[in-house]
């Protein structure tokens, strides 16, 4: 592999999980690559996707604000691109990036070219794309929201609804179920050296990749080594309950073909160390356990920890496992 | 004089005459400062001052795009900012370049530096200033809306009102009557080489600057030459049936201590030429009759032509007057 700092890294997901990811990865490397979740429905992103027929810019701003330059410049377009207008009224609740990213769609009439010049304005440190140019919704199967019969399988649609859920969300799929791919999401993950898949949401931020055919045949079939970065706990809705493995089972249930290379779990967060690497290595992968988490008992990666843990990861190629 | 590129110029005024004066003086000068009213309660900028408290934003902007760099980065960050939402809903016909501007001050918490960050976005060949930090209304005396006595005065208040009166204008004040000055306008005009009024809807866009105490007294008292740029045309509603001459009458009712060194204006919007020449000598100012008209039969400033006179006017000091 080339210098570490030259390698081609591609972060998946969405929300406060990639831009975790995004922190920690733009001290890693010098060629960096995001592709977001398109399918949220609530809040800011939710108005304007019903109000404008665009596609969500939340999380693709959040993932743009992660990566801004160093200097006064970046700083300061970073904050006023994550401001939110918070009186009452028309605005309310409105992120600031977000009104920019749809206005530069309008404008310029194409997704990518958009957000690259959003890029440009906050000095990113690589580059955002969409997983697919079309808006779409997450559709899940859970479990659990009859109470006359708790086998009962359910559909529940969106993504604050899925969530947000009180049942066990069994499986998603995409509506639409074909949605056309990103290209030049595609040709980054054909030409990464490591692909990232989470932290976040895990049934609405980290698995819907999967769900986009020439994305997910890109992600399984790239020359790319692949690295999972675990939750740190469970999410309240979604992912109430998952142990370490049950992230690591439904992904790999999800998409089969997937191969993984790297399993990244953060040391404190895994109780039964010998479940997990049970299922890390019957899955083909080795398991790195690090300290990555805040240590502030929020359950967020620190971007500095996970930013050496990466490093190590990346530099060592196929490491020896942790003990 | 120093070089004319290097003569500092003050240009006051507001919406699209301001904007026409500084697409000129970008091209005339190297050191320019907009001083833009702010007094509009109309559309997108009268929702965002209702709503949020806020200056209303739009004369502001607009006085920004029309000073964006020549770059590819200033054409498209100069189009993002004038770009207006248009499908129904929350945003609809709220400008980018609006929202931006109150997202600034928000986070920023200071006006002009706020306006300063705009600037630097749009490579911005000047600065642009408000008249004065807090929002106001202009309230008119206008007669002729009583049918019953057509002598009759009524008072109307708010820009929009003022600008569409049915009744002929007589004179505006300000509410509040005493607004601060913006420190950096006055300190603008202290030392400016020219300060140029015009063109503009009169009452409501270059006459409020002489309604702000401390800066009419800088506009009355600095070392500046002043020019004064009259309208092609009377402006249906606040200026119906004006005369060349009673815009500046209007003026020197508003501002006895106001002295003017040139008057500019179109050569073929000028019918009686003695007329205005008299009423010009008047004042003790000159006369400079130029071909400033779009020629297309609208009524707007040509900002090449405009340039030019500017020029000339500039270059030469007090110039012989046109025959």
């Amino acid at each position: 592999m080339a210098g570490m700092r030259s390698a081609h890294v591609v972060a998946l997901g969405g929300g406060h999980g990639l831009a975790a990811s995004l922190s920690a990865l733009r001290n890693v490397t010098e060629e960096l690559t995001a592709i977001v979740t398109v399918a949220d429905d609530g809040g800011s992103s939710g108005r304007l996707r019903r109000e404008l027929g665009v596609l969500p810019p939340g999380d693709l701003r959040m993932a743009l604000a992660a990566l801004c330059g160093d200097d006064e410049w970046g700083a300061t377009w970073s904050k006023v691109v994550q401001h939110r207008f918070a009186a009452e009224g028309d605005l309310h609740n409105h992120a600031v990036g977000n009104l920019l990213i749809v206005a530069l769609w309008e404008l310029l009439g194409d997704t990518v070219t958009g957000l690259d010049w959003v890029g440009r304005l906050l000095g990113a440190r690589g580059r955002v794309l969409p997983m697919s140019a079309v808006p779409m919704d997450i559709e899940a199967t859970v479990e659990g929201l009859d109470p006359d019969d708790p086998e009962a399988l359910t559909r529940v649609r969106g993504q604050v609804a899925v969530a947000t859920t009180r049942g066990r969300v069994r499986d998603i799929t995409l509506v639409p179920a074909d949605p056309p791919a990103c290209a030049e999401a595609v040709e980054a993950v054909c030409t990464a050296d490591w692909v990232v898949f989470g932290p976040g949401s895990w049934f609405t931020s980290v698995l819907p990749h999967l769900m986009v055919p020439d994305l997910a045949h890109a992600i399984c079939t790239t020359g790319a080594r692949r690295v999972l970065t675990l939750n740190l706990e469970p999410q309240q809705g979604e992912t109430t309950g998952f142990s370490p493995q049950d992230y690591l089972e439904v992904l790999r249930a999800h998409t089969p073909d997937l191969r993984l290379d790297v399993v990244l779990a953060d040391s404190d967060a895994v109780t039964d160390v010998d479940a997990l690497r049970k299922a890390v290595e019957d899955a083909g992968a080795e398991l790195v356990l690090a300290s990555v988490a805040m240590g502030d008992g929020t359950p967020r990666h620190d971007p500095a920890k996970l930013a050496v843990a990466y490093t190590d990861i990346f530099t060592r190629g196929r490491i020896d496992t942790w003990r």
